[in-house]
């Protein structure tokens, strides 16, 4: 940490700003040029709000030096971490793609897309259980229920399964059935469940929140990591901004920025960064050219009727057609398709 | 709901598009000019998803005519609402001081910062009793025992009380202590949590997400009033920007927002919004001055050493300064302090 | 346009709205649900501020029915707009890379950097003349000397030249060496310099502003063709969010929205962008996979002593590696390199 | 400047960065501990690009210590500036409302407004001459004319004038009429404005762009400064962010970050900020309330007829009524209006 003291400050504001930070536990160096004196704070200061000291009468501005996480960061374990499961590799050479419908409806129609899905070469099976709703008409999910047909469906198709769990109490429900369990967008910053799932030894899928930075991502991917569970997948899915032409501007531009920060695999989703299923095929290639370690891609066989999220939805054709053309380009960044 | 077909959409296309709308239930009518067809859509459109009418081949653009919110807007309760507590009224003429510290942190604590506020003019103590902390390390709140700390200090010192309610359990712990319950930004869009309370019989103070349009926050809110509970508060924050002097921006604009859409009370929390305790006065004093129906602040005996952000907490001596500023104010406005 | 009116709306207050709409020379057409009165307005709106009447009494919303631009949009021309200048094709199947120094800083810098980027495959040589900096005591550009050298560079290397025109007076002494006038992203909505620039009979590159919104680009585009050039690019170059891990953020999903919307070609700057050169690659093929019309990336043999942008400029290496990555991307969407 | 070295920087790169930045005539510090090395280093850095250091192999990150402004900080003048202008004091106790309609339309126009405005309070009158527009057929501004209007209806009325140049060549026949000179949000890094601003001896207007930073807006100051211009008048007036029910958000927080920031005065726009009339006056209140130096805003006879922001000019009687309100609340700060 480096506290950059006001050029006004007085010389018993610096010697109190030193003293508050050596009584916190931290070594000071201070040094100084004829405008302003620059304390440089040598310690672990992880658990201290910076803006604490920045309110400190004297102080201009508070600097972290060196990344608010270890676990997460490139540095930890350099060659990148590499998921396997079931014979799948996630964040390995392969990309790998998942799919399915953005909620479980029925066992027809996940069996229909699942196999559509599994045929085009996908090895995850998407598919909502429990499903948030901004409506209080709304369908609500299949539940339980929904959390079998997902594991029957991935058995029958030779698809791993990957689930929203969406509260605590859900875990071990879902435990029996899914191989991956995710964390929405919502609650990528809901500690109870960070902290919970830290405990599982099940791989995590973690989305990046629409109003989070890339580093507020890595931090909560961090609290999962210090709570002991280390097979985690981070997945960019659009942020808000000002540009309404989008639901959210999918930023892709978080697959090498992540790539260099962190271990940790990266993939993208194409079908909420977008909202409208014109554009997935698009921003799935971009994805997988930019370095993507995997795609999760929302897929209906009637998506008109689809109870959430149709529009956003490829048909099976679509998804089919998407994947013939990543193929090339996977091998273009010499990768392939899981 | 107005549909406008594409300029070169074939007669077919504008035939299908009106007969999906027919089978949902829709009443159509259809006009044109010499550029294109725009078809008038009549009927309940709240859970039909518009992006679904979009992607309708021939489609140029669906737009949602009239508010999806009913029970929140300004048409429902023109007079507005006043929520009446225990003698105190909130929504009408008076500004209501919502003020206490972050967390609960000791008996002592409380009940020092709640003698001050209510000295200074306060009319509700607030105080975190579970604490969502971003490192696994940090404080997580005293739990029970703060929410009776809470409620004993609030009966001494003649102030309501209001707390954050993180996950729906606690809900039942809270209800005995507590008299208005907070929905904090993060929970803005957890739907259960609103389901849950919009079966409870206090009032509920609901934030203003981050990332939140007012538009969302209202229709929040209209879940909530779905569910049956009509006692409602909004609350500004501070949303996400571009900017970064600042930790959020604090949006005082949505005080004449909200009070031309809606008839729900608005107030505004100037600590988190801003970040930093020489801000907040201004801020506090801007809304106010915009129309604000009340403030909640950040008060501790001892900012340094508060637990949990003691950089926008106000000492007690600014707090009560504050609240002499605020005064003349709402006489300007002809209002007055509650 | 869609006038929608407050559900309390007096009857008055829509004779009044009607009233004033036909006096502007609207049609309106009238219809009444149980809840509201809605007029659809017939007529040419493009000189009519909403906001006007949108703050008439009783009006809740207005909304614009139809694009609000016409020459730019894809109805206007289905087939897409292909630029062709000496034997290259802006637009076509074939991927168009621009490339060159962010300044031009020398005879010997940019011949050094022309041989290299010619060799590599790129199709025009961009570099700049005038530029705009920050800080008053920074390098200001070679002016007319720097575009006489781009002239003779792009003659020698079989290049076409590029270069951005920051004011009026600046276009004459431009064209006679300049086959690509651009506008930069600050100038986006200058409007004296789009009416100048409507006049003009060469190909005009538009970038987009990093506040503008994708629509707000096509407007701009819009009065450049209403100006009479109909020779234009549009350029994605990153837009202004929360993330501040990267200059911008590159909104690669406007490649789709653009396509969709307009005929007119989009190209993609992953050099601003991003703003630093390792993510450069992964940008530039994410823009050519999800269909962009080409590249414009800054290279420069010695970034580091680059006068402006060093640490976005690549290598000439790396841009060559860069151009050996491209051409399977553009192959796997059935597209090549120029 | 502070550079802090990534974890794994070897030692050559620790020795390659130092001699870099030494060569570069600073004074480099180098200070370690078990997990990194950090470089303080010493100097004027106001002309190097932080970036370029930034992408040196083994460098994390680079932190700027100190404000990249020196002119316009608090510190260069503590006591804050005070321009004084043919009796009025812009930036001492009383708040200065500059008042008039958007664009000048006609003598009448003008002198009705002035004369309104200035017996309600307003000190100056602001009116636009020459005028940017989205469209090629709006009306484009009256040009020298309207400057002159300005001028007697300021004469006559005893209100000083301040209207937009927009470039360069307006300079000159601005001068002999308007007292101060306004330069427009898009022109905010206009540099070769800027850089012929610095040189007039009028006072300058300077408005923040609506995607700039807080700090962006210094630095633009810093120039003029830096030009020879001291009598600055900073503006805000709303910045893009995702909220759509305002024009813009109206960022009144900026207004103490200035204050602490800086010496210079600085002023509110509700008008713009907000796009709507019935905004204005709660935001003009929290302005005042916040701790503006004064209020710009657009006042129109006949705002249904006005040429350009009808909706969001307020009419006289409007105008009137909010300066009863501002007179409070001036005094609840210990201010007064001009």
């Amino acid at each position: 940490m480096i506290v950059a003291m006001q050029e006004r400050a007085s010389e018993e504001q610096v010697q109190q700003v030193s003293m508050r930070l050596f009584s916190m536990g931290f070594e000071v160096h201070r040094s100084a040029d004829n405008r302003q004196v620059v304390l440089g704070v040598v310690g672990e200061h992880q658990t201290v709000d910076l803006a604490d000291i920045e309110s400190l009468p004297g102080v201009q501005k508070v600097h972290s030096v060196g990344s608010n996480y270890k676990l997460v960061s490139r540095e930890f374990r350099p060659e990148g971490t590499v998921i396997t499961l079931k014979g799948l590799a996630i964040g390995a050479d392969e990309v790998v793609v998942m799919a399915g419908p953005c909620s479980v409806e029925s066992r027809e129609q996940l069996f229909t897309v699942a196999e559509a899905v599994a045929q085009a070469g996908a090895r995850c099976l998407r598919g909502g259980a429990f499903k948030p709703r901004t409506s209080p008409y709304s369908f609500q999910g299949l539940r339980e229920p929904a959390l079998k047909m997902l594991h029957e469906a991935g058995d029958r198709f030779g698809l791993l399964t990957v689930s929203e769990v969406m509260e605590i109490s859900q875990i071990p429900v879902m435990l029996p059935y899914i191989d991956i369990l995710q964390i929405g967008s919502r609650n990528m910053q809901n500690f109870d469940l960070l902290r919970a799932l830290g405990k599982v030894r099940k791989p995590v899928l973690l989305k990046r929140g629409i109003a989070a930075t890339i580093e507020e991502l890595l931090l909560a991917a961090e609290y999962l990591m210090a709570g002991g569970n280390y097979e985690l997948i981070l997945c960019e899915r659009g942020i808000r901004t000002f540009e309404t032409s989008t639901r959210n501007t999918l930023d892709i531009s978080a697959v090498p920025v992540v790539k260099k920060l962190s271990h940790l695999p990266i993939i993208v989703d194409p079908s909420h960064g977008t909202g409208s299923r014109e554009k997935v095929a698009p921003m799935a290639r971009a994805a997988v050219a930019a370095g993507a370690d995997g795609l999760i891609i929302e897929v209906h066989d009637c998506p008109d009727k689809a109870l959430s999220d149709g529009a956003q939805s490829l048909y099976p054709q679509q998804f089919s057609e998407l994947m013939d053309e990543l193929q090339p380009i996977t091998a273009a960044i010499r990768r392939k398709l899981a």
